[in-house]
């Protein structure tokens, strides 16, 4: 029997980085790379895209509760669109789940789903289900809309624009990481208490992000329109390396600008490794809030805009993309890259 | 910590069923367990869809070329679009790999995907890529379009009409036994030279199957609209079943009609335990032939349609989905259910 071998001239998956990966995958194709595929003729566009989450990797049973993860796989697939200055109309699910769920438990999954559907106003329109051996596959194709002229790619940025950013930065990877202590105390001492008071904030961020839809909605009416945009999925750094290389621009942001709420602080300051808010921010992940660059004449619009907060500006072509610390140090950006796990 | 329990009131997913477990996710939205969502305002409608294959579920590594794969993908997400009567566009693919691919390993599977977009002159415009801890999982998103008087759904078979189904059913089955055939006597024997002669038409189809947009444009040009439509994705019985329950109507298939390759029957009669042929066709899957009816006025032309096959006819509300052998024996269908795996 044949078997593909594939030992001579492997590369492995890490050295590429997923970014490189997704645009071998759509090389050729347009708008590739960015947040979602956009299509048809005419001057209103369709926005789709497809985000998956992966039992292990993107989401861990021991305390994700099945309500928050259909709500969180809506959100985050919904987000896509709102990452694209669209408005999202439907989605569908593709579940593959092995018989360790029972049918109540999918109900409790699909629950957090049409929460989330009602609350952003769409349609979950239709799903598919298979089954696995072991674990849970989840996947959501979400379906926007768009006026042409409104729709803002990772490509797009001018020499000069403002960089903005929604919401704070940090919080859901600081909620993550007040679940894994927790996580570890209980594998420790199953009669352990969880001790999750007054993190509500950073915890909820985790388990139940929130796509801003409500950012693009403000934008709208106030006429303005993002030249770049994406959402900040796997911490401010990657995202902002992204819209840079897709622009062929340098950034500068301030470390002073960054929106970290305190709970975020507190729980850095809590872990034993002491690990600084910033790195949360910057490397954390899973905010699910919005990068943007607006033109410098939107600033008047911009600087009053509830939950917006401006953080650098564009710099031009060929220039880096750095952090500019309080004591004025320069930091340049770096991306986490493909984080594949070893089998 | 909160971990959630779901021991009082257990229901396994096999008790209800995987039509019953996507329309308990679908609920109270349109088109419910059809192969497709429809979207749009205007009369050319939008059809969307979402496939999903799991490593060690879906497919087996061991005898599955990634290049195979990644066209398979592709073609079984496209044959969602063409059983609703559609015509496919666009594909994005969601990929979850481990480790143990290598970016090598990855071209290959994209060299097959762009290989099935080429032929079926789709574009692949979006991707996403995740990490798995084992595994692969691959979500294939299929957008296409249709005028909305041509689209078929499920439901809309009457008394009276022809059942047609395309191509042949069970070789892909077949294909499918050869290969674990092979892949047992390889395990117990490495040295072992696999014996495929003679086998390549039902290999190619459970390897490579081709979506049947070919039958769309041909009842396009002949100005058949069918009054149902599905594909045979789970096996014929499976496909009968949901488009009478659709439709609320019964059907009579004759075994005699059923269009099965003498590969298939081949490979039957080696099996030791000597499967019959018909089994293969009702309950094998994966044929990805299609499944229509249409109104006995259309007969004279489809009658002529190369691969194209009537099999029988639907009977009356109330009536079961039967099949009625050479001796006139009737058997009532039952559908295979979802088949889930043990963790």
């Amino acid at each position: 029997m044949e078997q593909l071998q594939y030992q001579e001239g492997r590369t492995e998956i890490s050295q590429l980085g997923k970014v490189a990966l997704i645009s071998r995958l759509t090389d050729g194709t347009a708008c590739q790379g960015d947040d979602c595929a956009v299509l048809g003729d005419g001057k209103k566009k369709t926005l789709v895209s497809v985000q998956t989450l992966v039992e292990g990797v993107d989401f861990d049973m021991m305390y994700t509760p099945l309500r928050h993860l259909g709500y969180k796989a809506i959100a985050i697939a919904i987000s896509n669109i709102a990452a694209m200055n669209g408005t999202p109309r439907q989605v569908l699910v593709s579940l593959a789940v092995s018989n360790r769920y029972s049918v109540e438990a999918l109900d409790e999954l699909y629950a957090g789903m049409h929460l989330c559907c009602r609350r952003y106003d769409v349609e979950l329109v239709g799903g598919d289900t298979s089954s696995t051996r072991a674990g849970m596959v989840l996947s959501v194709t979400a379906i926007g809309e768009a006026d042409e002229e409104k729709i803002a790619c990772r490509k797009g940025a001018q020499h000069n624009d403002l960089i903005c950013c929604s919401g704070d930065l940090g919080s859901a990877y600081a909620g993550l990481l007040v679940l894994e202590r927790e996580k570890v105390t209980y594998q420790a001492n199953p009669d352990f208490q969880p001790d999750l008071d007054g993190f509500d904030y950073v915890l909820e961020r985790f388990l139940k992000p929130e796509p801003r839809t409500d950012i693009v909605a403000m934008l709208a009416e106030r006429g303005v329109v993002p030249t770049a945009m994406t959402d900040v999925s796997e911490g401010l750094a990657d995202s902002l390396l992204h819209l840079c290389r897709a622009s062929g621009v340098g950034c500068e942001v301030y470390e002073e600008r960054l929106p970290i709420d305190y709970q975020t602080s507190r729980v850095c300051s809590e872990m034993s490794n002491n690990m600084l808010p910033v790195s949360c921010a910057l490397n954390g992940g899973k905010d699910y809030e919005l990068l943007f660059t607006v033109s410098q004449q939107d600033y008047e619009k911009i600087k009053e805009m509830e939950g917006v907060h401006i953080i650098g500006y564009v710099t031009e072509s060929g220039m880096p993309a750095v952090m500019v610390t309080p004591q004025n140090t320069t930091i340049e950006l770096r991306a986490q890259g493909f984080q594949g796990t070893e089998e």
